[in-house]
């Protein structure tokens, strides 16, 4: 009962609209610019790219985030990153926003900015504003706003990305419950590598919470989904995730961990998990999803890094790719992740959807039936289970497969 | 003059005997198994892969190398790992290096032990102990018996690597000075990364050098040179250096840190960093050597850091695969290395045999002749020089590209 998947993603909110538009940024006859667009000002929360080298918008949202002060619109295009662009890159932030802000009757500070595509080039002042107006003049509450504005921020993503959920809190008024809503959408494909949250991510939320709360649950959840996911290992320059509280759902506001904000979280957790599961099964080139879940480990932290270990390898995902069942490489996975482990307990599974097989125990890598495992290697969600022996911590990574498509894609990526 | 290249390999240095067989551990048709053998008890130093998760052989050799007896032979099969064997790898390590004391009429515990090849399945005992019997009785010191060595022990490898140098020191008689020659062969190809000694590598010298010392000259030596190179980011579960040394050129024993120690060092980097980069360059699949050099960073593990970032990227392989010049991926891999540095000082230059150009300076990525970049790309070798503008530390790492060969030969390793 508590947590209702619903459909729609950024507009699910109440108080939210969204758009999209062909803005010519730099490809033809594709949407390139979406903007999402809240009725009242909201709270918002965010985290960054933990690289050393932030895009302009990137740096400009952080300035936002850290005032504190509510904020009415984001505005994002695919296409160019606006990274590596110098005080350019800052100047086009500062116009952009100026020209969102007076064609959207809000303050400039309230505008947030996203944008990934190639590193280096200059954005089109012009084209963006242009798109910027077209934007604002399309807002729209429905799914379909919302939908198509998931789509223009694609990149080599092949699906877009985008879910909701609802759930209730004590209302406001004191009398019974209030639905509650939480949705978002999300892009991200290849430079996808925990250490952050991954790529581009928009929540908006109707739930009436405090800011820090909203700032404090954001992180603690990121910790186990947007950091939980890999591509590549590489960690993007541009790498955003924002949460916009809109608190039109009338619930009692959030000001203490009570059971409302435990709900918020657990809401929050299966949003992000749902974006962040959605991008590793689509990245560069990926055939299939591997879910690696860690059980038994001495700490959260370790947890973490051997799962994310095992996904990260570039010989488990070009063994995953081939259905080739060695398990020698996840097992030499988890020895270089860098936690300490005792080799002789470890069990590891592999696990399909009816039937799984032993690949690890007692020191030594098992015989199996290698046309079970072929089987089980065909399945599209892959799913590892390492068992350490250890403890009660645990931790789940997803990636995917390492396939000749990722090569021809980030070979040729700027043509 | 002082330190000069000569022909051959593991049996340039006076003293040492190599040969090779086909043992038929697991493939036919192929030499798999390769010995060298020391006329005199040899002073040994060794690092060992920091995988959690240690092959049988060495938890043997490093065993061998605490205690600091002196040894007779290294005995080296590929197509296997004895990794993730258990006790029943512990045994056959026992049993083969039994074996090889009884033919070569030396102590067990003065055999060495590599392993090379699958994780998992067990070694055939018969098929070793029948090999290891072939290798003892086909011993050769010539140039011919090195090279063959250095064939048997390749895995994915498309090269054997072998190199030797020659140098000058004081005799022990104190009358002028010896020549000491100084070789090795290594092999390596997928599972390799920074972060301990890497793959297979077999030194043999017969400069008489204090234990202790050769010990101290390999891990100062290992951290510029296997450690700084990397093909796919997995570090195995059986990397091995070895040294041995028969004191055999009469130089006077260096037992302290002075010239001749000195002297000592700089032909083992010259041979270290000879069979790294050839190494890198042999990575699975490549079809280019990827060179990074990182000049006046603040610290020297920050100049390795963000250097070794740079060729372990994903998605800088795989643009030097597609001769794309992408800057972005290189200065996105800098930011996400880990040492902090300032965007705006940075300046990234991509280096050819006889011309250059500036990707990025001034905090913005340089607009360039795109003809010119192909032009550079298209050289096997491809230099980037990341100059920090911070201070006098500098680093280079080594890496190759990304290529649909190695996603093919990784996908279906074990058939």
């Amino acid at each position: 009962m508590s947590i209702r998947n619903i459909p729609g993603g950024v507009t699910a909110a109440r108080g939210f609209s969204a758009s999209s538009c062909e803005a010519g940024i730099k490809y033809p006859n594709r949407k390139d610019m979406a903007m999402v667009f809240a009725d009242v000002p909201c709270a918002v929360a965010g985290t960054f790219t933990s690289n050393r080298v932030k895009a302009a918008p990137v740096l400009w949202n952080m300035d936002i985030v850290k005032k504190g002060e509510p904020v009415r619109a984001v505005v994002v295009n695919t296409g160019i990153a606006n990274a590596g662009t110098g005080e350019a890159g800052m100047r086009l932030c500062r116009e952009t926003a100026a020209h969102a802000a007076r064609v959207l009757d809000i303050p400039a500070g309230s505008v947030l900015l996203g944008s990934t595509g190639v590193i280096g080039p200059n954005l089109p002042l012009d084209r963006m504003n242009a798109g910027i107006s077209v934007l604002a003049k399309s807002l729209s509450k429905t799914a379909e706003a919302a939908t198509s504005a998931s789509v223009a921020i694609m990149t080599t993503d092949t699906v877009n990305k985008e879910t909701a959920v609802a759930f209730d809190l004590p209302s406001a008024s004191g009398e019974g419950t209030v639905t509650v809503h939480l949705g978002g959408m999300s892009k991200g494909s290849g430079m996808i590598h925990p250490n952050m949250c991954t790529m581009l991510a928009y929540l908006t939320t109707d739930c009436a919470i405090d800011r820090g709360l909203l700032q404090k649950a954001l992180r603690a959840v990121v910790a186990d989904t947007f950091n939980m996911i890999t591509v590549d290992g590489d960690t993007s320059t541009n790498d955003t995730l924002l949460v916009l509280s809109s608190a039109l759902a009338e619930n009692r506001l959030i000001t203490a961990e009570d059971d409302s904000y435990r709900l918020f979280c657990q809401a929050l957790f299966t949003v992000c998990r749902e974006l962040a599961v959605r991008m590793a099964g689509d990245g560069e080139g990926a055939t299939h999803l591997i879910e690696t879940r860690v059980i038994h480990a001495d700490t959260k932290e370790n947890a973490r890094a051997l799962a994310r270990s095992v996904v990260g390898s570039s010989l488990v995902k070009a063994m995953i790719y081939g259905k080739d069942a060695n398990c020698g490489r996840v097992l030499c996975a988890l020895g270089y992740a860098g936690p300490d482990f005792d080799p002789e307990r470890l069990t590891i599974d592999l696990q399909g959807e009816k039937d799984s097989l032993c690949f690890y125990r007692d020191g030594c890598v098992q015989t199996f039936d290698e046309e079970k495992a072929l089987a089980l290697l065909s399945e599209h969600d892959i799913h590892l289970l390492c068992d350490m022996n250890m403890g009660r911590e645990e931790a789940t990574a997803w990636g995917c497969d390492l396939t000749y498509d990722y090569v021809k894609i980030n070979g040729d990526y700027r043509t």
